[in-house]
């Protein structure tokens, strides 16, 4: 008997997020748990896990109806099944994550990151659904990235590729990046980079803004969106600036793999047209002739509140 | 019966080179005529091929033995077999060179462009034997590579992935590229890019140097690689700044594919040490730290005079 459902569960440092999807994308059932509550023990927050996620299991007709188990999680690698040192989880080292849970459920598992599940869910039931080769760009605390190349994820040689977010984007005078390196494109294009662009642009400029009403260590991206709404002109600089460095890195991106498309997720991509008319303009600009007008930008259009879940859940249709 | 040899092809801006390989990378005949010696119409250069291929295959034992064609030529599309647009040689337009050959010849033909067809014979034959992630770059009159990813050449949607010597390398005021883009990666790690560097840092320094011996527009990336190898600092000096710009660049690419090597192929590579210590240490500056000291950096180990032709027939044992 075929099985009609998968389970997708997204890891983030505070939550873990889990549902029931069927063939559709549609999340049939979804609940959550604190992530870190047993600091000391991942078997502790397994079981955690195992109690709430079972009760969505009985619900949808048992164990038997589910095909596998996705998940997406920082550091986790796809090759292993493991989560390898990850900086914002609690258990230190090398977690074989993705066996643990197969082992206690009784169904298999697979596990990659976060971006990397974003862009299987894209491809699976997203605005990239069809296409082969794409690029997904996360725009949220961090950037992240999901590189698909004829119809699968890129892992590379250790199963950590994609990590577009710690190009140099900036190669002189560079911010500093919580990787250690400067000039990273997520220092610029993260929602914690917007906020560092805006009080540098507020700096450097006399001209009115809403911004000014708001403490400077206090604006946030989302108070440049707001601002920039209301036709603030300073706030549609920030997006102007934050999508010159997205675009010019594009560009690059592009002459590397080709892609089809590259679809943009996460907080940034509320803004709109405000970040995608400078980012697709200044990626026009760098780009070899031969694709100009030809690489589509187009917003994710899975429902933020399911997509990290449908993305994870996407993985394991594949097990 | 097996077929025990292949024919690789390279086409040149000036001459084409064909070959029979057999298969442990032995080009057991060779042989070239002038590329461009009917800008009229491609079917006599390729009667021109005819003509002197097929001595080589009757040496070979005949058609029969031949498993196909390979042809590694500019702006060669893997996915149509055609040529298209190519700047550098005489039949405008796109050019259904594949399907041409494997009409006069009897027998299959594939076409990619130089780049990949370098990296498909340094992974059937040369340094990258056995990896299946690894990112080819060719330092010639221009940059060029080849992505391998998972054993595969890495083509994209379009088939042209892969032109990473037009990634931007130096973001304002970088140099006028033959593209149209400025700060293009090729604009300083060509041999004419060594050139153009030799120029601006003479110029901007009062430094002795072996290179001030020869009138500065004629300066080659050889008198700078000669003044090098006598212990000359501003030549080393040269080398320097372009390692560091390709390192730089390189590290970049890791974090998109995680390869497991990086091969330099070319002019270039011949300057050994004084090229390889400035790339291997830029690069491994501005790696993530999961990556540093991971990630191999090698010369091709193929015969110069034989590697393309290699590279090209490499694509005919697929067919």
């Amino acid at each position: 008997m075929d099985k009609p459902y998968v389970i997708g569960m997204d890891m983030g440092g505070t939550n873990t997020v889990f549902g029931v999807v069927d063939s559709r994308g549609s999340v049939i059932s979804k609940s959550a748990i604190k992530t870190s509550n047993h600091p000391e023990d991942v078997n502790l927050y397994i079981n955690d896990i195992y109690v709430e996620l079972s009760k969505l299991i009985q619900a949808a007709g048992g164990i038997d109806k589910i095909k596998g188990i996705g998940i997406g999680a920082p550091n986790g690698n796809y090759y292993t099944g493991n989560i390898e040192h990850a900086p914002n989880l609690p258990w230190k080292g090398i977690v074989p994550f993705a066996k643990l849970m197969s082992a206690k459920f009784g169904i298999p598992a697979a596990l990659t990151n976060d971006a990397n599940a974003a862009a299987f869910g894209e491809m699976t039931y997203g605005a990239a659904r069809g296409m082969k080769d794409f690029i997904m760009i996360t725009l949220g605390t961090g950037v992240g990235s999901g590189i698909i190349i004829d119809g699968k994820v890129l892992y590379g040689h250790d199963g950590f590729a994609g990590e577009l977010g710690h190009t140099t984007a900036v190669r002189n005078n560079g911010r500093l990046c919580g990787c250690g390196k400067t000039g990273c494109l997520e220092t610029y294009c993260s929602a914690t980079g917007v906020a560092r662009s805006a009080r540098e642009i507020l700096e450097s400029t006399d001209k009115s803004s809403l911004l000014r009403n708001i403490p400077s260590e206090e604006i946030t991206s989302k108070d440049v969106f707001d601002a920039a709404m209301e036709g603030d002109e300073v706030a549609k600089e920030i997006f102007n600036f934050t999508g010159k460095i997205l675009g010019e890195s594009l560009a690059d991106f592009v002459a590397f793999s080709a892609p089809e498309a590259i679809v943009l997720f996460g907080g940034l991509s509320k803004a709109g047209d405000l970040i995608l008319n400078p980012i697709r303009e200044n990626m026009e600009k760098n780009l070899l002739p031969l694709w100009r007008g030809k690489i589509k930008l187009v917003f994710s259009d899975l429902k933020e509140a399911d997509a990290a879940v449908l993305g994870a859940s996407a993985l394991a249709w594949e097990l």
